[in-house]
């Protein structure tokens, strides 16, 4: 499909210039660009600039408060429950975890919960947040309904994804970043694009039967938890799943399961909303309350060096530590631009005009 | 095979008399036994009295200090590094445990890393001991480097589990309990013991291919991380395998990766070792430093029912609250007795010998 090369300044311009046209205040539509862009940078497509007009159309529907005032509900030394208030999950999000590594200096670990959001974006921009702090850092979100749990035909969880953060020494950081599903939404909308052929153990039809046509999602079928099947270890994928859920929204106070409202305006929220928006988890934890951060950056580097020399499976060319594939893409996109596909540029000059804030080509 | 069925009170005894004639103190041997014989209960029966001549045998070649001085190496209101003294893992991860409960009931939460230790049983045992506390229980464990990371041919990971334990009402807590692997080692064991045949994507061979024999593990091949190829997301197994590494062995001091001091005693210790012992992490988070513990409790039994009652593929019973499984077989086997295989029972009876206590048949 062809591809067209845009720089990182110029995207970033022109989704702070759009965030601001819908109402974010200033400093709210530069957070939320970057942190949007920052998926594009990462080569995660799915969830950058592709999605600032889902985000737009949610503000039209009202289900987007591009004016929103952050609240702490709750609070102990180390927890807290937030409520975004309706606020773009790109602004609330960053607040959580600014919080959690705030009692994280205080005693040694922080973890905030939070209510009342919506999509925010990468989960690795959050929880690489805490890594200038010498603190390791976690950011779960639960999401819209995709995911039916092993042995059932129903969609009652998110692709609830999970990043762990982790600084190094001489090495750059360890960022595992990852859907609890076999494979992301956007790897099968991808397949979608290109009438692919999607491996067994993504998708089931709407019987429940094992699919390898990626277009199942959209005819009633769901996408499947990490594993696939019971016998390769889908109930575990179900297991995280139900983790991400339930620690960022039944801890909050968000709506869980089946009712987290979804990401498509047009989808309409669910009757039943047990709880407000959808929840995000996010944890934060000093290294020196654990042991001298020096120490643990010598034993990170040499953690990280053993398995990048780890010999590897003839035909295969590395071992791959988990952050490194997102950071080379991310220095490379930084050079040379981002690639956008047609339909995303047509999407972004359409929302442009709209806008009276031209999209340049 | 031919199976008996012992009863609790019978293996509790037992397992707590040898552990007694080794050097155990009196209370160190009941709550050791208790930790074993729960694997044996809740049906994960690799963990349980199955296991007991494997700790002995790690006794005597002074693997394992049975009269250790567990200690605090540091701490804050939120975190501690526990040196195990080499004791029974049995022992010094419900040590780790109790003082993440401690902490958590001042400040919210409390996160425990381990080092100087050895294997430690089900990680259910001990996420769940926060259960009565009104709070989510985390427990997980590093072990013995039988899983090579996606691409490599490579042991560099235990099969390195996460146990996450959450309070519910009226419903039965949400336990669960995983293996970072497709299978654990104990499913691959029994289908070793049958001859059977293994799902692609449980191990590898020396080379690094797929294969269905659960006799390569023994030939120099690997467990492989949950997803089984990276098509079906091992780098996913993978990392969460990695984070569980790192958070129960860098943060402690502990050994790490390939170094983990294996369980047999007859398989050598690496003559490198980065930290002391294998490592442990465990995490307890008071329900109340999030929201009132009743207003919580009911949104889990309405997670909990919607998940029951989801419709179901054609031919499957019911979709798994995780947790239901292990407790209704440990409602089983406590009153009906536990299952052991003849070579467990003759490896009791030959142990009972051993220390002139007799294992009653």
């Amino acid at each position: 499909m062809p591809e067209q090369l845009f720089s990182y300044q110029q995207l970033f311009q022109f989704t702070r210039r759009i965030l601001q046209t819908i109402g974010c205040p200033e400093t709210d539509a530069e957070l939320a660009a970057k942190v949007l862009l920052s998926a594009d940078l990462r080569g995660i497509d799915s969830h950058g600039v592709a999605r600032l007009s889902g985000y737009v159309r949610l503000w039209e529907v009202k289900r987007i408060n591009t004016k929103p005032a952050i609240k702490i509900l709750h609070e102990t030394k180390s927890t807290a429950v937030v409520n975004g208030d309706q606020g773009l999950g790109l602004v609330v999000a960053p607040f959580g975890m600014n919080l959690a590594i705030e009692k994280a200096k205080e005693v040694g670990t922080g973890w905030v919960s939070v209510q009342n959001s919506n999509h925010f974006g990468i989960a690795g921009y959050h929880a690489m947040m805490a890594l200038e702090h010498d603190m390791i850092g976690i950011a779960l979100t639960n999401a819209s309904p995709l995911v039916a749990p092993t042995f059932s035909v129903e969609r009652l969880l998110g692709t609830n994804p999970i990043c762990v953060a982790i600084p190094a020494g001489e090495e750059p950081p360890f960022v595992g970043d990852m859907a609890t599903t076999t494979a992301a939404n956007g790897k099968l909308e991808i397949l979608q694009r290109k009438n692919g052929v999607a491996p067994v153990g993504w998708v089931q039809d709407k019987q429940g039967k094992p699919s390898t046509n990626p277009h199942e999602l959209k005819a009633g079928g769901a996408l499947l938890p990490l594993g696939g099947d019971k016998e390769h270890g889908s109930h575990k994928g179900y297991i995280l799943g139900a983790v991400v859920d339930i620690f960022s929204a039944v801890l909050s106070g968000a709506n869980y399961g089946p009712w987290v409202p979804p990401f498509p305006a047009y989808v309409p929220i669910p009757d039943e909303q047990p709880g407000n928006g959808l929840g995000h988890f996010f944890g934060a934890m000093r290294i020196d309350a654990f042991r001298p951060a020096d120490e643990f950056k010598k034993n990170m580097d040499k953690w990280i060096r053993r398995f990048r020399i780890a010999k590897t499976i003839e035909g295969q060319q590395r071992v791959v530590i988990p952050g490194d594939p997102e950071r080379e893409t991310e220095q490379h996109r930084m050079q040379n631009g981002i690639p956008l596909l047609k339909p995303v540029i047509e999407d972004l000059s359409f929302l442009g005009e709209k806008f009276a804030t031209p999209f340049i080509r």
